[in-house]
């Protein structure tokens, strides 16, 4: 691949200083702002992903606010997961679809308040769309993009680092819940949540000048439990079933096909824009859905496009993530097979940069 | 800079085989989409493109297609331009406005048909904005993103390889027109427009399928003119003044802060949803607004954040795009000045990653 360009447009974060000061080797673009990728290597960044603690700038996961007396109306209009039991404090992952049921986002719900929520959104202008359906509908909301940029801490040793920084009551959040804890003097909203498997936090930092001392401060205050800079990795994340939206699915795919039909309550999901089109697919399901795939062979080449798959000679469905695994000595990989052959063990074709090979539809993901 | 990652979310094109072929060295993401941004080098590119011809993968250019009977009033919503006079088989390059009036793309509007239109966008999810005004508005319209792709020729010898390709009728193309050509037996629309100031077309490549033969068509009718890939070139347009939305703009400019005023009928634009927060800025001017910058001394590094301008230690703008230009043997930029030090001649600091450098406000761009 070739390098990336030096442009406004494509926007630093409040911890790039941090994240070049520890050796980046790779971006990607994510929101329109950088977003790493590798450090030390893929797999080594992984090995210590699981066993230590990493610090991950995932700024890009930039938030929609949601301010006014409309705010949970129009928020229970973007998503068909009811939201009317979550109370403030929770956060929901929500599948936001558009009025044909296809998926235009699949972010973290953060509920501040009644009237006050944020949106921490995957790769696309969600605010565009929002803000849309705020003002068509003419509801009484401010939309806005805030300063708060997310900084991850994952891994098995997350807890014990966070405790040091912001003390012991933050070992009490529990899954996909927040509390407010103080850096510096200042508020900032703590989750117990992330892009991986190895548990974690993500402190949505209020405030870009805060940036680099929190970075510094997680650096300085983990030394002996070996933190490092690290980045949502992409062996950790199939092997987890993680979808990455733009990979694995896009507006063409419903809730349901992306196996995501659990956090949709489309009957009782009143108001949802995409409402009456999910509603058949609610009642008899997808016609082809996300797989975890198993991809015979050596190390895949990295999956930078649609990776056709065949059974019989037919094209059944698609690979749209794929990685060597060390730990698990295989191929992982996301797809969207079609109903006729996405029963476990089923037999595929995957059609790879370097050729055919074979691939085994499986149950579950790795881990 | 670091190197970008493969991935299916940051979309190859139908010619990016071609770009690599080619020996592309480097690449921005836009309209998560692969865009090159250089091939031998930026000033060897650039010495290229204003003397001879050039193919720009610019598939980045996603089209958002409007259908239907409410196309039209659609079209009038978005932007502050009036589109009455507009015919079928023109080109408006049109500032798009949200409610408050602040810039959420500048896109060239392409009309097909009186309920058919394209809209060539810059970089931004403008698609969820149509949408969520089209929705919520309840408009009598279809808006997608078609498999449209534009490949731009461009340089002084494009009417000459054009004609080899498309026959001579192209050449009467005007400027920010388009007519129809036929290509291995399917109809694009071929517009004189480009991103560059040394003429040229914008082929509206329908079908992804017949990407790379058009792309090889061009390269082997060129031959003898030097046709090359090429890309659009980071110093010949801001020395033409060509502004880039999330680097010289974003949603906090009005259109008449980026100079854009001659684009905007505010008071005639019936209709569109930014009217009435552009009333008074149309009426009594903004505040600050783009202006060309030239920068002192030696060749400055990338551009990669905003650099604060000041004047007597006050902060007085902004530099947002800036390179070498060997044709006019000065740093060539361009920059948001407040109205108290925005007269050409103007002396200013601007605050590089190289330190404080003189600067001076020109009252034209350079080409």
């Amino acid at each position: 691949m070739a390098m990336i360009s030096p442009s406004r447009r494509v926007r630093r974060t409040p911890f790039s200083d941090g994240v070049e000061a520890a050796g980046v080797k790779g971006y990607t673009v994510y929101n329109r702002m950088l977003l790493p990728t590798v450090f030390e290597s893929v797999e080594a960044d992984y090995h210590h992903l699981k066993k230590a603690v990493q610090v991950w700038d995932v700024a890009c996961e930039r938030q929609v606010e949601l301010r006014g007396p409309d705010a949970g109306r129009l928020m229970q209009m973007l998503t068909p997961r009811d939201l009317r039991g979550m109370l403030p404090g929770q956060c929901y992952y929500v599948p936001i679809v558009d009025e044909t049921g296809g998926m235009l986002n699949d972010p973290v719900a953060v509920k501040l308040a009644e009237d006050r929520w944020w949106i921490s959104i995957a790769d696309s202008d969600l605010l565009l769309w929002v803000k849309g359906i705020a003002n068509g509908y003419r509801l009484d909301v401010l939309v806005d993009e805030p300063d708060v940029s997310p900084l991850a801490v994952q891994g098995p040793k997350s807890d014990d680092l966070m405790a040091r920084v912001f003390g012991d009551r933050v070992r009490d959040v529990r899954f996909f819940r927040f509390g407010m804890f103080t850096f510096e003097g200042r508020d900032l909203a703590i989750a117990r949540s992330g892009y991986s498997k190895q548990g974690g936090f993500e402190i949505y930092v209020e405030g870009g000048d805060i940036g680099m001392p929190l970075w510094n401060a997680l650096k300085a205050a983990g030394e002996d439990l070996d933190v490092r800079a690290g980045c949502p990795n992409l062996i950790e994340r199939i092997e987890g079933g993680l979808l990455s939206y733009g990979n694995d699915m896009t507006d063409d795919n419903t809730p349901h096909e992306c196996g995501l039909g659990r956090f949709c309550n489309t009957h009782t999901a009143i108001g949802c824009i995409g409402r009456d089109a999910l509603l058949r697919v609610a009642k008899e399901g997808p016609v082809q859905q996300i797989r975890a795939i198993d991809i015979s062979g050596d190390r895949v080449p990295g999956c930078d496009r649609v990776w056709p798959c065949y059974a019989d000679g037919q094209r059944v469905g698609q690979v749209t993530s794929a990685a060597w695994s060390p730990d698990f000595q295989t191929n992982v990989a996301i797809g969207m097979v079609r109903l006729s052959h996405w029963a476990e063990g089923t037999r595929l074709e995957v059609e790879t940069p370097d050729g055919m090979r074979p691939a085994t539809v499986r149950e579950k993901f790795w881990a």
